[in-house]
């Protein structure tokens, strides 16, 4: 998505949406002041007149939106009609798909985010925080067959797996690594149901 | 670590410390010329004199040198005294006990740059491909008991995992889901091997 293209938005939105686009690509340093209005087309020293709370305030409305998209889709996924195995493949596939069409450039905001906190911006740890733990809670019951504290640790194992496997596949430019980890812990949990 | 205290070591060197300290905390903002220079002591300007090739030479050497520590670390695993899932404790323990210690501020440089890249950091992919394959390579042996290709897939799956789990320790300052991620794959690695 180019931000600039979205020019039906309020300027404000359209700096929400370069700051999730540029914390996708490169982390915080994506999402600093002169990116975000370049990317947006808002007029400059506007941010301050958006966000009183300037950078970190937009990050962290950033963040929020970006992490309610995707705890959305893993609500979706959740329920899907599917075993636990099948909803993996799924989850991992959809990722591999959304990497090769954007070219490796973009990945998790929230990740990009968490590696880069300074200490102006450390508050944003628990915005990235909470998100996860959202994402971890909407996934949980897709693990339906298994006991509650089990769906609980396969969620947030998968969480994990996620963020790691998209860090290999933007330095390998290859969704392989994506791939397979949805295979393996596909394979792993189908285990898991069948031996318990 | 802290790079000034190592004033025995050459400027060159000391530089190349503090990058790579940078890039555990901030990712490729954390290697920044103005902070290398100031974390390192070395003289103003004389980052191109030690790195024709600038920021990205040093960068480049920064990750080989923090690669190249945490391959031998997982070599060091792999041929160690235990069975696959008493090693996948001992990994994800020492990680959670590193993060501990360090306040959750510092994590790998690898995954830190590998979420950073723009344009004129694009070249450094490669660089981080190339240390994340070796450390696979290095943690394959740890599977033993399990064929060639199931020892490859659960290497590659294990450095994702613990990469992600990082990214969630340092978001929500506790390494319980380090701890919590290295006691799951023990037990579907243990399941793996006693099944097969």
């Amino acid at each position: 998505m180019d931000a600039r293209l979205l020019m039906d938005e309020s300027p404000r939105e359209r700096m929400v949406a370069a700051a999730i686009q540029g914390m996708r690509g490169s982390g915080l340093a994506g999402a600093g002041i002169n990116q975000v209005i370049a990317a947006s087309g808002a007029p400059k020293g506007s941010l301050y007149h958006y966000f009183p709370g300037g950078k970190n305030q937009l990050a962290q409305e950033a963040l929020e939106r970006f992490g309610e998209e995707r705890r959305a889709a893993l609500a979706k996924l959740a329920q899907s009609a599917a075993d636990p195995p099948a909803r993996l493949r799924r989850l991992f596939g959809g990722l591999a798909k959304a990497l090769e069409k954007e070219d490796f450039t973009y990945g998790c905001a929230v990740a990009g985010v968490a590696l880069d906190l300074q200490e102006d911006s450390a508050p944003l740890a628990a915005v990235c925080a909470a998100q996860m733990d959202l994402w971890v809670e909407a996934l949980e019951p897709a693990f339906a067959p298994l006991s509650a504290p089990r769906r609980l640790a396969w969620a947030r194992l998968v969480i994990a797996t996620f963020e790691g496997a998209l860090v290999q596949a933007r330095a390998l430019r290859s969704a392989q690594p994506v791939l397979e980890a949805g295979e393996l812990l596909a394979g792993a949990v189908r285990l898991e149901i069948e031996t318990h």
